[in-house]
């Protein structure tokens, strides 16, 4: 079958590859629709994770089950799935604790399997499908929930972390597609003033629509200025962090804005060698500001709670799909896409 | 000054009473309008409280301040606000704990001060005034603000009790006016599916309104069923109750259709002696279900909160209100209105 | 091999059964020490699970393993393993949200495998063994180990849901087994003032070495008034009810010594038709009183910690066993000690 | 009166100062005993606050109370208390959310009034007594209760952050006086393993016998290399930073040796620039770790929790004081233990 694969440090192109076998658990699901993301991009350029070279590439798909291991229970041919953008070990005993997602040994980045790739490739195994696959509801289209596991799914657990109540006042940094997903999942866990930190009009405008009550141009001035100005000089209940940037600079600003005792969650990755932070906005150290990174939460349970927030109106994440494409040859342009600097870009998809 | 005076079981009236002196960290505000609810009927049949005798009624109002104590921070005369519709006691060390509302002492129904009185007069004492009362933002309405601190404030409060995750399916049981608040809060909170359970015509379109995604008729058949059959008999992930009736009914059909380790809670009042379970509904003692009653938040910080769920068009709970009068005289027909089982009626207010 | 056999309500005695066959992720134990438990007399005498007619009773158990399935990652043959006391199904969705143990259906009572039977048998299948058994620790003898799946566990599990916070003052109603064990936790967890409501000496005795300061004999008066007393009037933090008596009276009790916004979490099992409350109790549902069951917490993960706190000296659980026995033939007689009301009897163990 | 005064930077010095008067809500309380603490000696050197200039110092302390407000309602005079070691400003509306002690501005260090001063003083000011002090119960003794409200208080706030469950194993970095109350924090909350890192003998000993179960010395070799070591590679479930040395070896030690998911609590004071932590050890951003500073939770209902594990003898604080001095000329000695570099120094007391 046909695989778009990482050869190496930017070497990345289409490859005749084998389809996997499949264990008792799994299924093997034929691909329909794929999203490119800047992890991909990245992959392509660092290729930082030796397991993943000679693998298709992709971590968001949609597709249909082709055939199902024995030990399968709840999948049968032709079911429209999700795939897992993660590779949560749903067999370890820490799973039993909530921290399934830590062991992501199943990945094609980190598997050592040969066989276990990405979904950038007209079939793919989904191991532990009953655990990691999700069904799409009838009403739920192949767009919207190609965006669930990466986009929504990230966002959503950012979301979490922020610990928001009734009528808090919220900030997002970064209204990239994960941004724009943090947007909307703060306003459905009630938060009343959602201030986004962005500079693209496009982007901007499309954070209005997904919930954004305040919108701040970085460009017109310091963050943490800004922001106070608007509150009247109160700090901010809960930050998301989710742009670009540096590490050091985005994460100083969420402390600066942040409440004593609130809570700061970065869904970002930053590939810098180090974060340096001001002590003084850590008061030394002396005060509770929660502090974590975002690891997206995978699995059928949760993906089904997300699918179902669309299917009953109370999300549609489609708005972040700005370009479209039709097959397999169409793939490289839309990497190209998320490697230009193209400010109309958010969110591409190939559907195949 | 004129207030409406309950003078024993089954009897209330208006009557000339002093105006209350304050305290150095009170204010005396001026009422401008009040609402009327089924505790206040109930207050009057049945008198089950021997300090409320003697005092003016209600606990849901709001007005503008007239003067303040000299120790009041916040508050200046013609700040429009909040009247607290609870009387948490925030000077108690219970209250360093988050229990300040378990301890009502100041409250009219509970206070022994005899000048201590509801909202039902021209003129309220709010002790620890920068404490118990919220200013009204400019962009929210008093009659907006009149349903914050009960109809709101008590609906919310159990909505944070059901412990919602993003997409859960919850039902609302009931759905008066704290039923339909609790709609809007559980969408607020990230539900996809909301079930209620109702009658009436009107409150159930109501309930469409605020989020509802499902409505059931309980007249059409035993609740659980019917629950049951709407999500192809999986149990809901929480339920308010929010019902009249009985509560052994009522926490029953919750207990059977909540999921193990789902979240029951209840905030409605129910005047009976005792309340009876099935054990099986409970496994025997052997299940997480986890069961509370629900008593209503209260305090600035937390009606601030909703306020600008409000002032930033997250929530409009003027849906609720059917009927307007004008003036203290028309009070008693405010109260007449909830007395009667007129289907239409969901919430009188009277603006004075 | 032979097993102790549940044939009808009543009807139980040793019979010649098969050894199941092991799936690829089950490993085969060889048992090497069950307790017996009132559940085990109350599956005798009411026989209410139709699927576990026929099979081996018994839910308390240790060994050493015989076999592994092909798919089984870490245990060997001579791996002396702690046995499932219950069923969860780790591969339900559900069990991504940690609702594993909502569906044991691989549990011998509930399990439609005519193989899956109880630890009462030379021989016993553990379904899922990466997950559902744990290994026991060099320094953790076979009867601390045994203590764990069911009396630690159980009573652990409902510490958990008495959210004790540091110097919380907590009540154990009832000092069988599950209670002491629910002292033990309480302590663990911070609890300052740990009031045990008992009428046997000898547990009383040991409710005191594991923790307990205060001891109340019920048949000394009210259990409220004897706990108000002993408190200057004011209500306990939390409840663990892991009494016998009629769930009406320990709930109610419970209500009533219990704070607005405590915890109460029961363990133990009423076998009765209904529980019925006194509403004013419950403060006629309008105050938060957070009552919840409790379905022991099983699993891997979490044994593996129970019995990190063994081997780290936290926790000894061995003052439980009361009575020891000898080889299967042996086991009758300690199921009798369990019928019997024998107040020495707390724990019987055989060792086989 | 007599008050140990701070004159500026390195400055500080016994003067004769006016009893502060009192207002309504506060208790002016006699001091019998005060503790020395690396935080004065810090505030002499650095004096970094301009509010504390011309005030006494110090905020360890207990003592007598002397004279009442009129509207104080639960302490006269005679009644032993401790003294805050914090100011939180209990009449803000965010004390309503449980940040009260966020807005210490009644503590001397912030306080622009000039008779607020701190407890090395013959009389202290106590604001808002009622909510601020806690009475010390004649089971314990003012040694057990000075060690309250700064060492158990702000080490136990640390341990509720680290979020222990049953069984967890815990890394303490740093066992000084604070890092000791952490460690018997832990034993408290049910941590199973406790590792502790320092190099003091005393100080080790002294951990070992709070609960401590595993001891490094950092001196012997990296600490991230010495506790997976221990551990089998596998990382802690949560750290409590109370180390001296810099802010950036400790927090990076901290994230390295904890696991994904894990929690970090910094309890120390870092008065260094800027922290710098590597980005892998943080995973590039991009998974939970949970890191925050920790302020010293404080009020009456906390400190009386606290009172109430010594009380029931779960913790004895006392082991902590090494050195102990007699009248008020003694304090300037006692500062000179906590400058010097004496190993066999944890905390002194003057009793006056």
């Amino acid at each position: 079958m046909r695989g778009y694969v990482l050869h190496g440090r930017g070497d990345a192109s289409f490859g005749e590859i084998q389809v996997p076998p499949l264990g008792p658990y799994d299924a093997l699901v034929r691909t329909t629709a794929v999203a490119t993301c800047t992890t991909d991009v990245h992959m392509i350029n660092a290729a930082p994770y030796p397991n993943a070279i000679g693998k298709p590439l992709g971590h968001e798909g949609v597709g249909v089950v082709e055939k199902v291991g024995d030990l399968v229970r709840d999948f049968t041919p032709g079911d429209r799935v999700i795939l897992s953008a993660g590779g949560a070990d749903w067999r370890i005993p820490q799973a039993q604790r909530g921290e399934a997602k830590y062991y992501p040994n199943n990945m094609p980045y980190f598997s050592e399997d040969p066989l276990q790739g990405g979904v950038f490739a007209e079939y793919v195994r989904a191991l532990d499908a009953d655990m990691s696959m999700a069904p799409i509801p009838d009403g739920v289209s192949d767009e919207q929930a190609l965006m669930v596991p990466d986009m929504v799914a990230t966002a959503f657990t950012g979301v979490e972390r922020m610990q928001i109540e009734f009528g808090d006042i919220v900030a997002v940094l970064g209204v990239g597609p994960v941004g724009l997903m943090g947007v909307a999942g703060a306003a459905l866990k009630g938060a009343s003033r959602i201030i986004v930190i962005g500079s693209r009009p496009k982007t901007l405008d499309l954070a209005r629509r997904y919930g954004a009550t305040d919108v701040i141009d970085y460009k017109q001035g310091p963050v943490v200025d800004q922001v106070l100005a608007l509150t009247g000089g109160v700090p901010v209940d809960s930050v998301l962090v989710a742009s670009g940037g540096s590490a050091s600079d985005q994460f100083t600003a969420a402390f600066r804005i942040v409440k004593p005792g609130g809570h700061i969650a970065n869904v970002s990755l930053y590939y810098e060698d180090t974060v340096t932070l001001p002590m003084d906005a850590l008061s030394y150290g002396g005060i509770e500001k929660f502090f974590t990174g975002v690891f997206v939460q995978t699995g059928r349970e949760f993906y089904t709670r997300l699918l179902r927030l669309i299917e009953q109106n109370r999300l549609d994440p489609t708005g972040l799909i700005t370009h479209r494409f039709d097959g397999w040859d169409e793939l490289p342009e839309a990497l190209d896409l998320m490697r230009s600097r193209n400010p109309d870009v958010i969110k591409p998809i190939v559907t195949v």
